[in-house]
């Protein structure tokens, strides 16, 4: 091997670290908190993005971009959110640097350029969005207003972790405005089905659609929709939330419409989003000791050929047939990288593209193009085979949509398996310390309850399965009557 | 008139914000010297953001992500660099906010979160990303790096205007590391050619190419290289700017590299950025009393269609046909627009498009069914014709080309007759004020002199062009020996 990885079965935690760092999607920073995402990984959030992006624009959304700082006495207007979020939150006191006279060299902050209001960097731009939109809607005409923002955001975490939490990260926060309380939820519950739709379709990850319970709302929100994911550890990882937000910010920033009877209402809003998190995710689902493995649809390189050779003489004929499979290769679509580069050995670059997860690799040496085949590596499977170069660009185009669908049915399949029923308190806690993942389990229904069962276990509700089917029942914890199961894990 | 605009007659300055805000590109907000960027101003960004992505990545580019703070020891390492921004910094003091004891339901910076080094808020991020850099770069091999970044940055300036100059702005901003000096001049000159492409064949704005004097270099460049427009008003606009760094940034981080033969040397850098503030440009290229003229490769809506009918069945009957053309349109790339909204008047949504700038107005009604034609108006030169609905795709993308062109020349023909050359101080002087544009100029080559011409005549040199031809002269202000003229303006 080139570089040498932590296992999973080792330190799952170490591993995840190796692979973001070792696979080059991310650094640290200088910055507490904060990471540089690399071109490899800034590879991949830039196809997350173009598809979301599609997605959202076919769900007839439009783009905008709304100011980075938000005033304190604006933050603090919709109570719970500035409440849910103040402890958080990264803030711009002065607007000035100078000299400073006693160390030569170095600058001081200007004391003289203090800010009459204390800006907060946006942890997230529901209150600078809702102060906007109530110079934008006056009648029921200007509704709906349906708005995405691609952008940084910053939450000033105590604990981080490459691309799951991070104190500055990138996302996109659609923030939607509407007449009626009905379209406002159809809208939440639309764009919650937008997010499973991409995970499971797009980064072959099967998710969980449901609401969180209270605890667990989004501050601010009369209802959180959201999509649960479970990784190779047994953790769940919350994917994408989409908020119902109520008349909440309305209120809290006078934003009226005038309803085709004159007659005045708070305007009924919506909030969703998803991040860079979503890349811990995509590693944490289908990676494996060797490295990442990254499904076609979102892999920056789908296809890497690497030529087997030796002397300019064989390389000159594995370079012409090579370039006209590349040509073939990119006309159909499949992203693809030849690696000619003469300072390192075939061997080294296999592990390196396996490290990379590169989907498939094509080896092609004399003896290949004499048998008029290919040597072709999966990276899910591993399975090596030799294929013909007849029709090689639809063997591999039909390839790729193999691994797309082998790594998803993989990964629904570890996660059903680890949905696991318990009926008692001693099963449940016995469930979550030895087999993880999610547990199925009767809750009354109260805070209090899901409070207790987190401090006693560290696992919380994950959610309320939409396709939950009603279910008398009692309590893990209380043994109070309940009537339906929820979905409890220990979660990143 | 749907909303009343200033004629730029009538006052400039005026005209342009009327067009910005009653065009829906960009909006006030509740930050100081912040904007929102509305949903048309964003999806011009975003065309402008795609053919400029493409351009850098077939040049060899990558994209990546740094972040958003800059740690007040780095951002002071390079000390040119820090003293240009130190008086326009934004900075983060502090990480939390906790409830005011003294004012229900308000909150206040907690004191006892106050950071131990304050962070800066990225002007630019070249301290950030060298520091990076310096983790990257061992050896040659490791070189070049083509590293580029779409992102947010603040300076807080003291005057704002809406996409000129705001405190946030969105740009992208090209960071490269090189082995060797020529390399690195090489790719700064690059990326000049490809802002200068970019301009003149996609915006349709013609610029100057040129090397900036020193006062008006990037703090902390060797060199920097501009591209220069003019606006309709004579001043000029600095469009795009390319910087060759020599070694000062690795000589601040310590970045050093070694070479084939195994000598450690400093490695060589460039910068390179434009931003939203190319959108301000565009309006104050091409558009006029009536709204604004958006370029056919730049327009959000190319092509807008109305329906002139009265009644249902008249209605149904365009529609027919309009689906057909809508689809073609489609079909052949055309960005389309129908507007069949029956809650305006066509002539209200003729100035509404008039005033967005859509480049293709068509008009269909019942007796244009009959002559199987169609009504073109062209936003640029607002010339209709009546126009046959055989080959009518062919035909718009025709005319969306001419236009394309139309607007081009338009604004170069403009621009070549406001270069005026100027052989005394009086004639420098009065065509400044009375003709505007750029003078051509003989200068001193001191810092001097130039200082002292901006403050007599607010007059900057914009560019000594890159195509200059050397020609022996006297400097206009202090009569000393020229080698060359260059081009001064007042400028944005």
């Amino acid at each position: 091997m080139a570089k040498e990885l932590t296992t999973r079965a080792e330190d799952y935690s170490q591993w995840y670290n190796d692979l973001i760092l070792k696979g080059e999607l991310a650094d640290y920073s200088a910055v507490r908190g904060c990471m540089v995402i690399k071109p490899y990984g800034y590879a991949l959030w830039e196809n997350m993005q173009a598809a979301l992006d599609k997605m959202f624009k076919d769900t007839g959304h439009q783009n905008a971009y709304f100011p980075l700082f938000v005033p304190k006495s604006l933050f603090e207007a919709e109570e719970k959110n500035a409440e849910g979020f103040a402890k958080e939150c990264a803030i711009v006191t002065h607007y000035r640097l100078k000299t400073d006279p006693n160390n030569k060299g170095k600058l001081m902050v200007d004391p003289e350029a203090k800010l009459e209001e204390e800006l907060i960097v946006r942890p997230t731009s529901e209150a600078i969005i809702w102060n906007t939109y109530k110079t934008w809607i006056q009648s029921y005409r200007d509704l709906p207003i349906l708005v995405n923002q691609w952008a940084n955001v910053v939450r000033w975490e105590m604990r981080t972790r490459l691309f799951l939490r991070t104190a500055e990260f990138l996302w996109q926060e659609g923030h939607t405005a509407h007449a009626s309380k009905e379209e406002a939820v159809a809208e939440a519950v639309q764009m919650l089905h937008v997010y499973a739709d991409f995970a499971e379709n797009w980064m072959a990850v099967p998710v969980i659609k449901g609401l969180k319970s209270v605890n667990e709302r989004f501050a601010g929100a009369e209802d959180t929709y959201c999509i649960e994911a479970l990784m190779q550890d047994g953790k769940a990882l919350q994917a994408g939330t989409s908020h119902f937000l109520g008349q909440n910010f309305a209120k809290a920033f006078d934003v009226k419409f005038s309803d085709k009877n004159n007659k005045l209402d708070y305007v009924w809003a919506t909030s969703w989003g998803v991040s860079t998190r979503l890349i811990g995710g995509l590693v944490m689902t289908h990676s494996d000791d060797q490295g990442l493995v990254l499904p076609p649809r979102m892999a920056p390189i789908q296809v890497v050929i690497v030529p087997i050779y030796k002397g300019d003489e064989q390389k000159a004929l594995l370079d012409e047939k090579i370039h006209a499979i590349v040509a073939s290769f990119k006309a159909a679509g499949i992203r693809v990288k030849y690696d000619d580069s003469d300072n390192q050995r075939p061997g080294w670059k296999f592990a390196e593209y396996e490290l990379k997860g590169v989907p498939v690799r094509i080896a092609v040496g004399p003896r290949d193009l004499e048998n008029n085949q290919v040597e072709i590596a999966r990276r899910d499977t591993k399975e090596k085979s030799s294929i013909s170069m007849d029709g090689l660009t639809e063997t591999v185009s039909n390839l790729l949509l193999e691994i797309q669908q082998n790594l998803f049915n993989r990964a629904k399949q570890y996660r059903d398996e680890h949905i696991t029923k318990a009926e008692t308190w001693d099963e449940f806690v016995n469930i979550l310390d030895t087999k993880a993942g999610f547990v199925s389990a009767h809750w009354d229904g109260t805070p209090e309850t899901e409070e207790k069962i987190k401090e006693l276990t560290k696992a919380t509700i994950r959610c309320i399965p939409l396709e939950n089917i009603l279910e008398a029942g009692k309590c893990i914890l209380s043994g109070n009557p309940s009537t339906q199961r929820v979905l409890f894990a220990r979660a990143y």
